[in-house]
């Protein structure tokens, strides 16, 4: 097992079959360093232009279509003092006709305190002048090269990862992603200090971090959508438009995997979600939605 | 303040502006027996027919059109050793293309261990053999007679909220209704043991309870969505399809508690939501499905 | 056979179960005047208020649960010279980010030459000073009395129809319903000068009417949505949001007009509507959304 | 102004950035013969897989971002007897519950008449043994290279065109398309002999086709979604799911053209179209739905 020390030098607005920027072996560690959505670096400095430019890709060795990537998220260092966010809900996420009553979003700076743990608005806001949050950190973007060649913009989603904007991807999350191309090219970026469900004002706290992750690949793992696993549940993950849509593809997942892992039934599976099954709203602003079908491991029998 | 000891003799499948059954003072207290969504009270006898038969209307003195009225969730407990559920997950809720595999669902039983608070399976099912749930009380069904003289089924809901199917409206919970009639006119009924989000299966463990609410009128407190709060939460409610709606709802009526009653700008609510909103998906299956927006207390100013 | 000129004296919000206005044999024909969506009559003189004030109910004679109501739009006679339109288009037909750029909607006042049977604005509109429209008759709103004795906002539609806006309502057009309480229940209202497509500026051009139709009960045909027949094509209609959903309904009920009607397999009814098909929208506007499904009968085998 | 004789030598699966196959000047001709959408040729020998192989790019000399590509559809000309089609409609364009009932779907061989100019199934089908149709060709699938260098699926669409399946893109259409890459990188496959509004058995009776284009740059016309002209009517088009976004993409471009093109306010565009706008579903089956806005130009100011 291998670190890798990974400097990006150049930066990417799609997630496809693009030339590998580093390869490394199954169950390599990678340490890297992210820029924000708008393609600015640690010191402030434009690396790239938006949407979400992204490291990589990084050729996993052995990787091969109809095998899955685990990605496991160990460590997230904001490298950075400032963050941003827009300053307004989207006008998806509102009734149509009160649009009208919305300001136009700005640009907003968040201070984050990196000894403290900590975020708040650089500059008051007026009723929310206390308002300090806990620095969550979390990976907006990332998955691998898409099928047929496809290449597609980091701005949004689908079953090879992308731009899900789901705030449980942070550190100790585990994901794994199905593996459309030989060498999975893995592409990662757009993190956050902290976001709310769905994204509704557009953006989390979008700012600069050190991530380390391993990647390892699991052969024969076929899957239709990205997965994952927390310390306490197991996690399907469906990107489209509506959110049922988004909702159905997650569910899907969700049977297909208490049916291959855990050998259940439908009808087994159904009673299991029917009661204990929770969904996230991951993303509610991006071109294809995210919502996450999650299920608490300790209701799930032993594989 | 009364406390009324209300025992249900006619049933109503509709909430709708209909003759009082019983007239209470606001801040009144109302102890009461629901039967289960199929009609079939705590003997096992059937007293109604579905969908989700409910007792009432309470005539509450004083509400007004324009005022709210806050629904305190007492208590519920059970009185049957029975609940049932359906057996298969919804065809809305999977990819079309899979609905063909599932198999036809039926009605199926589970026991509700009065003494230690859980929830099982009656006849194992296999796989699932040890699934033991706690307990976990909910109401899934109620609301007031809607506006302009309406009667809506007890199957959906609304503004005048109904069937919401939200795991989280259970004990300790406080939930508000925008009132359209005189009296406000509350109706009660189809209560679980225990649902999953989005009540996937259809149903959660439908079943009988004695149930346990105090129902006081808000003076010109006018709302467009049911509201709630629990002990760490403040939430409010949207029903529509597809959830991309009953989401819109939500968030639009949450902005408008921000902005009247914490005193938020847009902006200002914007920022707060934006980084530490959660959406809960109450159901994802009756004909209008459920959405609540909900904001943890602990980052509200206060009021 | 028997001509009923029917006067209404009350007006109501609501499709429900209410005493009848009227009595009328299976094949009678009624002729009445309606007033427009505010509640003006042909003298411009309130007469109720709205959403859509409905005349009726028409009891039936004979009409019982699980038969249909057919109703043959003989005739539609504009009885005013203006109507009224709102002046933009809503909020929801446009993508969201861009509703800050439109102007608030006013009510706007049209021209209707019952000579020339034409409509236009009646103050010039720059860019559209030349815009004549022919009068084009329909019906926005009528229906029957919906199951479990609900009572439905005139604003909104169902499997019992109601405010559909489906500009294909009109003279020479015949539309069943199916019947859920004892005599259906006809009402009628909300009468349109013409209207595009989806009814997108939330008006067609509102206006007065005397309609003529003949109300006729089809014994023991049940049927899940509202059908209709034009010279041309047969129609099922479905009402619910989104588009998506209202286009299932519809679809649903012609493959079932297919099986039924035409004796095809799904096989069969697949072929045809794959390549024959067409779908209208009625309406995009209202809290239901209307999608019809429609065949040439040319293209049909004969019954 | 040169006509070239294009023969494809390979096919792409994807819509992008892909070395040009050929260069043209602005204003030739192209005449080429496409392949059909699972990949086989006029010889029925496959060529390709699916899904909907293009040929092309063809590189249109002077084209820039900004620009639009004018594809005008002058003629399509049938090269092969038989087509296919699916012969069971789509899951998700009818009412969920009812998907068990459907059989699944097989590939059906339907007859090309070239002579009569009709088509009928190979083998009859009992209900719809005389069911003889038009030939009535279109192009199921073409664009541009999206922005950002992707590459994307010809399974979807979106603002670059794609696999839009709307019936309307046939002979005597003319169709504009943003351009996002230099020289525009035009494709084009995917040609049906039918199909009815919204593809709803997943393909209309595809085959192979002669298709003579001519292509033109017209400068500094940009737009965010394809528009077209028949005799009649201008038309936008809305690539996205739920239906009701992409009724909103294409009613906000229509917007855009009658204020730019036509010189109207957004109230004047409103008048006009709340009164004759006319909505069409090109697909409701592809990963992104289809939806036109469509309005007669009769009804249209001059220039």
């Amino acid at each position: 097992m291998t670190t890798h020390h990974f400097v990006a030098t150049s930066f990417h607005n799609v997630i496809g079959t693009i030339p590998a920027a580093l390869k490394v072996a199954s169950g390599d560690i990678v340490i890297t360093r992210t820029i924000d959505a708008a393609g600015y670096d640690e010191e402030d400095v434009q690396r790239a232009t938006g949407p979400n430019p992204m490291i990589g890709p990084i050729f996993v060795e052995g990787a091969e279509p109809g095998d899955s990537l685990r990605v496991e998220i160990l460590e997230m260092t904001p490298t950075r003092d400032i963050g941003f966010t827009r300053s307004v809900v989207a006008a998806n996420v509102i009734d149509p006709e009160t649009v009208r009553d919305l300001p136009r979003s700005d640009k907003t700076l968040w201070e984050i305190d990196r000894q403290a743990m900590t975020v708040r608005l650089k500059e008051p806001v007026a009723g929310i002048e206390n308002l300090v949050l806990p620095l969550s950190p979390m990976v907006g973007c990332f998955g691998v090269a898409p099928s047929l060649g496809q290449a597609i913009s980091t701005a949004t989603s689908g079953e090879h990862g992308g731009n899900m904007d789901y705030r449980v991807f942070g550190p100790g999350t585990t994901v794994w992603f199905p593996i459309f191309s030989p060498g999975a090219l893995f592409f990662l970026g757009d993190c956050h200090a902290i976001q709310g469900d769905g994204e509704i004002v557009g953006t989390g706290v979008e700012t600069t971090f050190e991530v380390t992750v391993r990647l390892s690949v699991e052969k024969a793992k076929p899957m239709s959508w990205p997965r994952a696993e927390t310390a306490d549940d197991i996690i399907t993950v469906g990107n489209a438009r509506p959110l049922d849509q988004a909702l159905q593809h997650a569910t899907t997942e969700m049977l297909t995997v208490l049916i291959t892992d855990y050998k259940l039934t439908r009808v087994a599976a159904s009673h299991l979600l029917g009661q204990v099954v929770r969904y996230d709203i991951g993303n509610v602003f991006d071109p294809a939605y995210t919502v996450a079908c999650r299920v608490a491991k300790k209701w799930l029998p032993s594989r």
